[in-house]
């Protein structure tokens, strides 16, 4: 058997710990199945005695991740530290200059960071491995990097973030208001304390960055994504997709379009009956659409300790399984040094349905002006509804609207033309359609 | 940039038409990504001369599989001729025994002689890759053997044969017979001129044994599976499914279980809201189980040229991306030297819930008799549906019974009591009910 492949992690946080208890517990059949023994060698946190029901007492403890990076006798560094700069960038980036494989699940450092850190480890013929960084448990890097070989991909999209998911969920099933479903949430340790990162789309938004760079080999371009969260979404907007055939999902969208490449996250009504739109709760789902595979849609836990450090030791374990040196493996699928420029597409250019919701006074010609506004825009409407508004005054109605594809920018010009009339009450609701392909 | 790959492809059918196609068309992508080129430089067909839409022309052709295998000047060798035995088996057979790694999609073969062909390429320190031969374009192959290393798999289960769940979408979205959805399947060609291959069950049986291997560790026992075709669902069946709200695929289900594992494939009933639930037609799915990941779902295309040429493609490149040698992932999962026996749970002992369907005489006390043969048996109802059935004597009616989880043998047993009462009409139907575990 070969030498043992030695490890050494930074940060001993939930993910950090579960993955020294199943290195350690499983030591033996990881032996087998990777040819070579795992065996943790270095470690470091912030805090050296807390007790996180892990024995460290034989592993030679670091003050800092980039002390640990810089000196420790090490094949392998696993940053679990956390945050696009400080520690976890600097230890990354000089365990790749030493020629360290490194094991990350650090997608904020990936989305600012990513090509720089792709080019130091394949000009030092290391592995950089990132399967955690994005929807957890999920193994869709190694889809995209490897299974995907030679197809050209279409566009990529997912429920990415759990807690919106959650929240979402709950609000459908139980018709609660967001504002109850979110405190929900943090009381079970499914939200932070302070969600807005997750609620707003940023947490997703790293992560789809990433995958847009693996699936259509762009640069990385994490602020150039737009973005919408899912805090304006109302029960009514949520009752209104039941009946129309859709469920509303927070979903991260990469597509290739004419006019250079669309990244947006946004609530998105899916049809009932696409798989994706049974995917609840915490669970995350990725689809990948390409021109030789077709459509394939992976889902499974976006977080936790366990499914997450579950995705770290399957990196750990790719490198136990080849020897120093001789994967060829491009970081990000396309070797850094032949990304493309990411070219983006502007949102005004996007095309897709629409579903708007109006609050409108209860008025003679009111349904008339809207639709007017509408076909000046040259929209076409696929259904219009009219309903008794409870929650309003006697006089106010809802009207909701649901369009075939068009341009965002005649929306955007339709929507502004009807703020201007005197019959809208309150902000008018504009949720994109999103179609599945195949499934 | 290191030397190019060498591939030499035995069967020039659909899939081995798109892979020469793709590797053409797509040569300096490919290169690119792998670090080297893919050149095809051998091949062999049936007939030289057919016209395939492809150029050959400027590649060796050899007459048989064997031929090529044998004496082609090639790194990887590339089945796709089919077949557990004869030239498939004699030239992959052949292949590794030079020490040249092998891409297959020949599930049959794998069923068969996995075992044995894996010690051949491990002790010679080639590659056999066989992504294609489960689920199409699914990377279920790599999720199991690289992803989930170090996981304890508890169940695998999936719907791995497109002919039968176009036929059991197609019977529930039309109201149509088995016996015209088979007809409907055969005409679109999702249907061989003789079925019973897909139908009965074997495909998705040879399928699923590969699987287990791969999920358990254990030697491949392809001839040990419960196995259960599709030919006695009727359309009153998947109505009473989706009235109790479940609906019927036909499952290939893995599980380890205290007595040992089950292998079986039969028609099943998934809860509506399952996310497998809702994938329809010729679309295959992959469900896994694990301690560490938790549930783990795959859903996209199990068969066609172009997803089958896709993952035959990601499996050269896997190769194509390593230097010689250099890889060391166990062909199954585990290395074969080290794969555990199989032990066979026996089908009697098997827990879970079960749907019963009795067409009975019209008739005092038939109700209690079937209530007191299963409480005879122990089985606990959780929901009892008479009605009046349509397509018999108006003195008949049928009763539906869905059972609490329950042992395979007590329903043996009950539905054996029932049929010898005088009031039962025709056959009983059982069908077994799974339950996901998390999505």
């Amino acid at each position: 058997m070969a030498d043992a492949l030695k490890v050494g992690i930074a940060g001993l946080g939930t993910v950090g710990a579960s993955l020294v208890r199943i290195i350690q517990n499983r030591a033996n059949e990881l032996a087998t199945t990777c040819g070579r023994a795992i065996e943790i060698t270095a470690v470091t946190a912030r805090d050296r005695t807390r007790d996180r029901g892990i024995d460290i007492s034989r592993i030679q403890w670091f003050d800092t991740p980039e002390q640990l990076a810089r000196e420790a006798d090490i094949d392998v560094f696993v940053e679990l530290v956390g945050g696009a700069e400080g520690a976890a960038a600097n230890s990354v980036r000089a365990a790749l200059e030493r020629g360290l494989h490194v094991v990350t699940a650090n997608k904020a450092l990936l989305a600012a960071s990513g090509v720089e850190l792709a080019k130091i480890a394949e000009e030092k013929g290391a592995l950089l491995n990132f399967e955690a960084a994005v929807a957890g448990g999920i193994p869709v890097i190694k889809a995209l990097r490897e299974s995907l070989t030679g197809n050209t991909v279409s566009r990529v999209y997912g429920i990415m973030n759990g807690t919106c998911n959650y929240i979402l969920t709950r609000m459908e099933k139980e018709g609660l208001s967001f504002a109850d479903c979110l405190k929900e949430a943090q009381r079970l340790g499914y939200a932070e304390a302070d969600p807005a990162f997750d609620i707003e789309g940023n947490d997703t938004a790293h992560k789809l960055a990433i995958l847009t760079t693996l699936a259509f080999g762009t640069q990385i371009a994490a602020d150039e994504i737009y973005l919408e969260g899912i805090t304006n979404i109302s029960i009514e907007d949520i009752r209104a997709a039941s009946d129309l055939g859709y469920r509303i999902k927070l979903l991260g969208v990469a597509q290739r379009t004419e006019s250079g490449i669309e990244q947006r996250v946004h609530p998105t009504m899916v049809p009932y009956d696409s798989v994706i739109a049974q995917v609840d709760g915490v669970t995350n789902a990725v689809a990948i659409e390409s021109d030789i595979l077709g459509e394939l849609l992976m889902v499974g836990p976006g977080a936790g300790g366990n499914a997450t450090a579950s995705s770290v030791l399957g990196d750990i374990a790719d490198i136990a399984k080849s020897r120093p040196g001789a994967q060829r493996v491009p970081v990000l699928g396309t070797p850094a040094a032949a990304l493309a420029p990411y070219k983006r597409a502007q949102m005004q250019s996007h095309e897709g349905g629409y579903f708007i919701r109006l609050t409108v006074a209860d008025r003679t010609g009111v349904f008339a002006s809207i639709a007017a506004r509408m076909a000046e825009n040259a929209i076409s409407l696929e259904s219009i509804v009219q309903r008794a508004n409870p929650d309003t005054a006697e006089t106010a109605k809802t009207i909701i609207l649901v369009t075939h594809a068009t341009m965002e920018d005649s929306i955007r010009k339709a929507v502004e033309a009807i703020k201007s009339e005197s019959y809208l009450v309150g902000e008018p609701q504009v949720i994109r359609i999103e179609r599945p392909k195949d499934l």
